[in-house]
């Protein structure tokens, strides 16, 4: 058997009754978390733009667009849909991927639920299998494959987007594995793209791509099923000799990425080289106990110099400089309690309270070997001192998140200026719910919010 | 300033103004013979399939499909056109590229000027411009790049595709170097996939992304113009160090490459390994002056190891087998002094007069230095014998073709079944007038034949 026939095998085995109960609910989470950040991410400026360069008109198809009135292709929503999850880059994360696991998967799974009314359990079943699929393959080529330049949220999820969707079609394994072959000629997305929109269009792309390879095999389209390891194929062409191990990607489908080493849920919606030092402030902040309003005298903050590096801003003049401000970022944090999106309007941003702290906000580098270690100590005005330091890489576990209230209060933050806050509660656990779902309709619908735009 | 624009500016600064005659005439030519593969092409079984999968309705949108009726999207239809334009493989190429230069820039450039109602000459100089890049970035990277595993026609035609569009959108430097600095995010496509569908169907994911790049850029898109030179740009990523050189791009731009080292016209619908022994027998056939018919006793045929390893084929016994059939095609050439579309229908390829003369034809293998070095020895009943040879590489000069009226009888086999053989030589003269048509509407409209399908 060629290794896309292996990976079809190992991908198409995944059921939904016989995967841990946490897989599922791991699922579960993930496409919760990416609806509510692709429909924060559906006012990106550019997002209108790029459906009138696609001529994807809203009267026309089966598929709903986020955030916007009307019915789309399919293949248009995923592509507007998958540039949307990813247009904040607030979306969830895998350090083993080096990228963004669930947008593209969920962003070509979405649309396609959608025009075939699948049910709930349908679509976690083919998510299952695309994270799944993207995240082996990820074991064959990292890290090689994120160094040399491309960018795996694209090129690796492509393979996801084009699993997710041959499942939901119901591909049997030789169709499946046609479908990754076809998907092999486009994959496509590199990183000196990244800091512009083209980063989050990849995502679009491949979501686009992942579809679009299911739906030509649906209708007849044949391709080299030995077009991953071929001599001009996906692992030679892509990483190069010595660079990758297939066998590592064929490897271990008797535990599921999504739980170890699992994915992380992006919690604070601004650069992930703050992140560490935002937690470190929570906690001091929780460790406190009341108001920390007039209490503090001077805030000092260590992170590592490659991260303080894009991050040392003491006074931002923007809501996207503060956005990357270690400085304003803390001090909010301290203050709020927490870190939301809309703390980053251009108008609104410097709020009188984080203005008058940040004079006394001081930002250090440290050298250490964890680069992800940030550390915080407050001097209260009444001589307290309080230090504490966390090591948030990314983003956190979707279950710590869900116990805390924290996935749903991020639910909320991302949907708010769409939905009303008890709609989207009510939205919140119809997802949680989804599993038992009769059909996938109605919450893409209610995402979509067809109704306000 | 970046790669993407010093090649702009070189890109933007053709005129057919100031063009040569010659490299007019020339990108007048292939634009005919595109269109005509690309109908000969449109009938190939899995484009109703591609049709289907995209979504595409022939009820929206502005832009004709090849051999079809309806009006489709732009990028719908440049991505059918340029995967029918491919179909056959019989579309011009270029050694130099290690591609097929014309179709992924036909296709995108014609859905295009369809849309906007573009004039001849705008489309001939947004043709040149978009061939010139092509072949000057295929310097930069070869032959390296085609090694490796990419398919040149798909990685470097996306920004033949994407400069021809930016032109005739009339994009000033700065937006043509966005448009291919987001095209690098978009190239792909690889050999291990050589043999199926997928191959012709880069071609039309080349001229899509082109013209998806030039469009977003239209509507507001922006990308890293330095996405080339980048670390993790398009000549590192795709290349690698030490195999690129990207001087070689921006340099001889006071000539054009469609001159030299200029592209070929695939002069007959089979495969190029056989070409020379068909073009050494043509000289024959015509050195015999008189009716072939019965007077053939035995045809003795050398060509390389390596082109009759895959060709060597004593009695095909389907269509398909015929086209790689050394023997049968130099038995055609000499019987009926051309080889035709028609002649590989699996119904009625072996006709009673090549049947009867295959068990006289002997192939031999030599190994000259010159690969595409094809001899044919015949002794003729009456006891001439007569020898020649032939050193056809992929095709011929356009010019040449055009003098003897080969072009227009190649354009005329390939639009047979869809055209009346008087409306296509009517057609086949409007194309060659086309830089003085005001609009290039009905050209595309009549090629597409919409009428009868």
């Amino acid at each position: 058997m060629t290794f896309a026939q292996e990976l079809a095998k190992r991908a198409n085995a995944i059921r939904l009754a016989t995967a841990p109960v946490e897989a599922v609910r791991a699922a579960t989470f993930a496409i919760a978390d990416t609806l509510g950040v692709a429909l924060a991410g559906s006012s990106a400026p550019y997002l209108d733009g790029l459906a009138s360069a696609l001529g994807a008109a809203g009267n026309h198809g089966a598929a709903s667009r986020i955030g916007r009135k009307g019915r789309y292709s399919a293949l248009h929503a995923a592509l507007l849909n998958g540039t949307a999850a990813h247009a904040l880059d607030f979306d969830d994360c895998s350090v083993a991927m080096s990228g963004h696991p669930s947008a593209p998967v969920v962003a070509a799974l979405l649309a396609l639920a959608e025009e075939r009314e699948a049910s709930g359990g349908a679509v976690l079943e083919a998510y299952l299998a695309g994270v799944e699929v993207e995240m082996h393959l990820a074991r064959a080529v990292m890290p090689h494959h994120y160094d040399k330049g491309w960018h795996p949220t694209a090129t690796l999820g492509v393979f996801g987007a084009a699993t997710a969707s041959a499942r939901l079609l119901g591909f049997d394994d030789d169709q499946l594995a046609s479908t990754l072959a076809v998907a092999v000629s486009m994959a496509s997305g590199i990183k000196s793209n990244f800091g512009s929109p083209v980063k989050p269009l990849h995502v679009g792309q491949a979501a686009f791509n992942g579809l679009l390879a299911a739906k030509t095999v649906a209708h007849g389209m044949t391709s080299n099923v030995a077009a991953f390891e071929h001599t001009y194929g996906f692992f030679e062409v892509f990483n190069g000799a010595g660079t990758f191990d297939p066998e590592r990607a064929l490897e271990g489908w008797d535990r599921f990425e999504i739980l170890d080493p699992g994915i992380a849920v992006k919690q604070h919606p601004c650069c992930g080289s703050a992140h560490s030092a935002i937690d470190a402030a929570l906690s001091i902040r929780k460790a406190w106990g009341r108001d920390v309003g007039d209490a503090i005298e001077t805030i000092e903050i260590w992170t590592h110099e490659r991260r303080l590096a894009h991050t040392n801003r003491s006074m931002p003049a923007t809501g996207l400089e503060a956005k990357f401000s270690v400085q304003f970022l803390t001090a909010k944090a301290l203050l709020d309690g927490m870190i939301s999106l809309g703390d980053f309007d251009d108008e609104r941003f410097m709020t009188p309270d984080v203005k008058a702290l940040l004079p006394r906000v001081v930002a250090h580098s440290h050298q250490e070997k964890n680069e992800y270690l940030g550390r915080v100590r407050v001097v209260m005005k009444d001589g307290t001192v309080l230090e504490d330091s966390a090591t948030t890489e990314l983003g956190r576990n979707s279950f710590d998140l869900h116990a805390s209230g924290e996935l749903e209060r991020k639910f909320l933050d991302c949907t708010r200026g769409h939905l009303g806050e008890a709609e989207a509660r009510l939205l919140f656990s119809d997802i949680l719910a989804v599993q038992d779902a009769p059909n996938w309709l109605p919450i893409i619908r209610a995402i979509a919010n067809e109704k306000r735009v």
